[in-house]
């Protein structure tokens, strides 16, 4: 294992003390127990909770800010984080609005955000992103997994929620990006997790793990190598299959690098995807293309589609200003 | 290699037309010969123009828009553009106040530059970038190379354009930015060049390339592997020795990932070299952590420091919209 790292268990303080640092003008951290909210805590709006293992990075505390999230909670490396860290993150942004925990769907996600829920005295929610079209449940899992439409839920509820909308209507619209989404990711190398200073598994040169989870977990099948074009196609192929678009809608196409992409790679898989996607009569009205939701250091990637309508659109476009996703018009 | 890629020869043209329909909005590609330029041209500015070989994505391209360049000239992979390709793209956004070429100092590019300039019947200029403290001449260069901070210089002169100022004006900032900018790269993996198939260098587990360019061409030494503090220590050290700023400066501090290095690092990194140069008595006022000017899928990271005044500040924080950069205010 060949890291920037001093020490693997202090490895996650110190990137996240980086973190603050750098984004100090946007975010705060919070310790014993650890968690991260924006600087400035807003007012009068529902409170959105998001958390999860680390790893995925900028996913989640680089959302954090207007018009998306107002706390994190970072588990270690690909392991929840507890629930004491979300009632403590909970108790700080709660503006007498509800509280609405955004969690992806896996099994120590859930119980850990089952469990603060349980102890939450506030009025809350819970959206379940579960946009992984690849298996139906895996290692971590019953039922789907969430990968990359985690952040197309985040922008969307973030910025209803910014305009004081209630906690039902922000959780009706977290559900329904959910359900308008779907994603499939696909690995050319393993990702390597520090504390086990390894690869997670073995893989040829000549071989690809398609529909590869963003813990490096199994995925539909492990296949032959071979040009973009052919693993792009079968990668949409799946997301139509799932998703079952009407033609002529309008989509967002999201190419996610998966940590140890380049850009230009990234780019050319977009270039496929979109010429796919019109053939089948889809029209790409918005994009976005870039690492947002990695596992490590993993070469590969990832391809989100959503469906979008005017109300999805309107709070996609909206302003959003985090460390990592940051526009003011469209 | 094992890579998302059809025909190493058509790579290029693939992940630019990518490029273009995800980002329609701001850039618009044209081509024989191939430039890229602002979706709007923009009137009444010094047109600003940079370009070299691709495989350091986003840059150049990604820094198209209003408050950055005007246009950027794509070459192949670590290749310069040619002067048709300078000359067609200074032919489409003069906007009779000049053209000034930023160039990082590479012996192609700055042959290629020159030739473009004799030919050019606009008034014009050139800003040499020249920010890797590594090494004094290297395999493609004479004299310092142009790496992270040409971002800076991109930056900074983009804004002062903006606002209407003379071709002169322009390029003092850009020499001032250079002068006040130092770099220093390190990989801990070689990138692998997608026409030759195979990692550019050789490099054991057990070692780093310090002091590393951003084509892989050699650094200041072949070090062991260490500590993530020691490494940065190092890096550190040799800005402030190149440098020498004085104490209670302030300062933009720049961790650049060269591609394949997880953000989780990048922030750990952040953290360590933040510390070091507050101990030396600098304040960091501004900074950026991310994949800015990268080495294809390099393993690796740089860091930069540009010394702050209240002019540079200022073009730093304006707005600025572009695929890669986007911000309103700071």
């Amino acid at each position: 294992m060949k890291k920037f790292i001093n020490d693997v268990d202090n490895m996650l303080n110190e990137s996240l003390s980086g973190f603050v640092k750098a984004h100090g003008d946007l975010v705060s951290l919070h310790t014993d127990p650890a968690y991260l909210t924006r600087k400035h805590i807003a007012t009068n709006k529902v409170a959105l909770i998001s958390g999860g293992g680390t790893g995925h990075e900028p996913l989640h505390a680089g959302y954090l800010g207007k018009g998306m999230l107002d706390a994190a909670c970072p588990g270690q490396v690909f392991t929840s984080p507890t629930p004491d860290q979300m009632l403590a993150a909970a108790e700080a942004v709660h503006a007498d609005k509800g509280i609405l925990f955004i969690v992806k769907n896996y099994a120590g996600d859930v119980m850990n955000f089952e469990m603060a829920a349980e102890m939450l005295s506030h009025e809350h929610a819970t959206v379940l992103v579960s946009d992984d079209c690849a298996v139906i449940n895996s290692t971590y899992t019953t039922g789907r997994r969430g990968v990359a439409g985690t952040l197309i839920v985040e922008k969307c509820v973030g910025s209803l929620a910014e305009v004081g909308a209630s906690l039902a209507a922000c959780k009706t619209l977290g559900d329904k990006v959910n359900s308008n989404t779907a994603s499939i990711g696909v690995a050319l190398t393993s990702c390597t997790v520090p504390a086990a200073g390894r690869p997670t598994f073995d893989i040829a040169d000549t071989e690809i793990e398609m529909g590869v989870g963003i813990h490096g977990e199994p995925g539909r099948k492990r296949e032959a190598m071979r040009d973009a074009d052919a693993i792009v196609k079968d990668m949409v192929d799946a997301i139509l299959a799932d998703l079952k678009p009407q033609t002529d809608t309008e989509i967002l196409l999201l190419i996610n690098g998966l940590g140890g992409t380049p850009l230009m790679e990234l780019y050319l898989i977009y270039n496929t995807a979109e010429k796919l996607l019109a053939e089948h009569g889809l029209n790409v009205a918005r994009s976005l293309v870039g690492n947002y939701i990695t596992a490590i250091d993993m070469t590969g990637a990832s391809i989100t589609v959503c469906q979008l309508d005017d109300e999805i659109k309107q709070h996609w476009d909206s302003y959003v200003h985090t460390p990592a996703l940051h526009w003011d018009t469209n």
